[in-house]
């Protein structure tokens, strides 16, 4: 038997897919990359008391697809988002609502598969989520990136934009968003400038695409109301995540709709059901624990992000530019023009580090192609100052910047 | 705000959507449908334990993507089932071999993204599981059926079909088979059909997609190797699941396939990795306890059948046929010729029994017209009795078979 040849899939394979991945190989030894969290803020006695205490009460309702909750999800989790999109984020919403996902990237791709055709244009933030930009150029959907400022996407750029496509006939099919520590550049959008979002939605029938997922991380607590809550009509699919405040490992996310999309997305929803032990821990660990737990973690994570804002100081010293984020995970960083951080991202992977090369997270490759995000959340202070260290010598040695080795200076202390 | 007109959606729909959903109304009073499984048989205690022990060790790694086991999902449930896959099925992979997925609707998904354009055919068997067939259809594929005996598959009619493909030039993008216990007839395919299938496939290089998702629910144990494990040539990509054989709401199942199909449906699974929390606590329940679990479970559903038949033969006498099937959790069943089950399945809704009507679990609308299936797991032996003589008053009311009450006579005794 050992001597058959080998089956041979590719004349099977239809044109278009993607490349083939390649063996995973493990995580870099400094991962600045990614939506990892820190793993010593993992709830996880909360947890265990929680998935106690469900599963005794609950357990056999597994033998059922959806908990007997029907396809939106297990509701005393959509109950719990009720109360606190209510609180949180000023969102009236009853639990039918609410879709439960399995992450928001399902919540993407459900969104994705109502409302876009191949050939189809969406509006983005110049600077955004690389997911989504993947998948966007997947579907053959035409991207526009709308500038950023400090406060959020640019309304006057937005204007323009809506104006130009609707003098060439063309209604794009949503504003995608993330208004609330915006990823990769860790902005909040002030409440004023939602409003005006809202009123070129309305007055362009362009529904806005609400992506939330990191609101829960804002240092201070405190934020403006999501635009879902202060649209008079209906025009916002809001989006969040577990992910970032409890677990990603956990793939847990949910969407807030009108009914016209959620019963779209529905039946486009053909898996069964997100995983039901995960809806059931959150549940129950969350209706008591969220609002305590989040703050915490937030402190640890600015702690972090202190650490690393030190460390490329002290390493890049004026050759990294940042602005200090309001929340989140992420710092996007601009290194002297002449780095390539496309290149700087393989150098660094070979050397242990893991980046994002800015022009993954946008589509003006031009623009970004100096710019980095670092991810702080999931290694320890001793690696985000080590990471941090061994990203400069590679970004040293291949561009000349920054101009002399800290790590000397520093040792000398 | 309140007077604002409502958003529409629809102008941005793109062309051929399904139909939207409608509202959920909660779960039939009597309910034959779905893969739910018996709630009585939900290890509870024991997956109590596993999620504690395995929370308590492993937690933090939640804070990770993946768990840090990469893309193909977590390293001790794939580890469990290199050891459980060669036990049972005599299949010898390794633990890189597998990717875990959510639920084998998943893997439904990424072989069909990997392998089928608009256009394309796939051969099934004709009678086949109804999410295969909607998927199929969905994308535009010609989904031919092949007709089953009491051995599954007929392999004079596979040969037949791939001969008259060949003939003109289409190649079939796979042969789609559930071989042991068939979704909705509950036979097992033997060996040396296996081995026929096989050949044919090597001969006209067309892959064998193997669902294998119901053959844990064998009543005496015994079955053939999986026709993954009988492949001198890897053309087979092999399905599993622990729906069946553990909790459907989990949504945990797996892909065991050659590197070349795997390293390309590795590129099509984007959503982040599978919930983590339940491939953990699969892992640490099963590698233990899945061996004595199931046999448990199989007796269990033994019972339910036993009664659903019993209580067939006594509503509906002779005018409902059907075999014994081998195991799993679906009886197929044949009422009178004039009998409409589509019709049938909607009065019999409306007084609140849910059944599958045949059209919906085959390629010959014709042929299984007056055909259903019952799933007998999920309902309370009394709730079987009880629903099958409700279904048998509909039956009778609708299309006058069964002739005479059983009920009346039933009273008596």
């Amino acid at each position: 038997m050992s001597t058959a040849a080998t089956f041979d899939f590719a004349p099977l394979l239809p044109a278009g897919l993607p490349a083939p991945a390649a063996r995973w190989t493990g995580l870099a030894k400094y991962s600045f990359v990614g939506g990892n969290n820190d793993p010593d803020q993992v709830p996880v006695e909360g947890l265990v008391d929680a998935v106690n205490a469900v599963l005794r009460r609950e357990g056999k309702t597994l033998a059922t697809y959806g908990l007997a909750s029907g396809p939106q999800g297990y509701r005393p989790l959509r109950e719990f988002l009720t109360a606190k999109l209510k609180r949180d984020a000023g969102i009236a919403c009853a639990a039918d609502d609410i879709m439960i996902v399995s992450g928001s990237l399902q919540a993407l791709d459900l969104v994705n598969a109502t409302l876009l055709a191949r050939g189809d244009t969406v509006l983005v933030e110049q600077e955004t989520y690389q997911g989504a930009i993947n998948r966007l150029t997947k579907l053959g959907v035409k991207t526009v990136g709308i500038p950023l400022d400090d406060q959020g996407m640019r309304m006057d750029a937005l204007a323009a934009v809506l104006a130009d496509h609707k003098a060439r006939g063309i209604t794009p099919k949503y504003i995608y968003t993330i208004p609330t520590v915006q990823n990769p550049t860790g902005t909040i959008m002030p409440e004023s400038r939602r409003t005006e979002m809202l009123d070129l939605s309305q007055q362009y029938g362009v529904p806005i695409f609400e992506d939330d997922c990191y609101a829960d991380l804002i240092w201070n607590g405190e934020r403006p109301p999501a635009i879902y809550a202060m649209s008079p009509n209906g025009n916002v699919i809001h989006v969040g995540s577990f992910s970032k405040s409890i677990a990603p490992a956990l793939r847990v996310g949910f969407i807030v709709a009108p009914w016209a999309m959620m019963s779209r997305m529905l039946s486009l929803k053909t898996d069964a059901g997100s995983g039901a032990l995960e809806q059931m821990v959150l549940a129950e660990y969350c209706a008591p624990h969220f609002a305590t737990h989040v703050p915490k973690l937030t402190r640890g994570l600015r702690a972090k992000l202190d650490t690393l804002m030190d460390a490329l100081g002290e390493q890049f010293g004026t050759a990294a530019e940042f602005e200090d984020p309001k929340g989140g995970i992420f710092l996007w960083v601009k290194l002297p023009d002449n780095v390539d951080t496309l290149k700087l991202y393989q150098a660094a992977l070979a050397a242990g580090v893991a980046i994002n090369p800015g022009p993954e997270w946008s589509t003006d490759k031009a623009y970004a192609g100096s710019r980095l995000r670092l991810c702080f959340a999931s290694p320890s202070h001793e690696q985000i100052r080590e990471g941090v260290a061994v990203l400069a010598d590679v970004c040293r040695k291949e561009f000349g910047v920054p101009e002399r080795s800290a790590n000397v200076e520093r040792a000398k202390t």
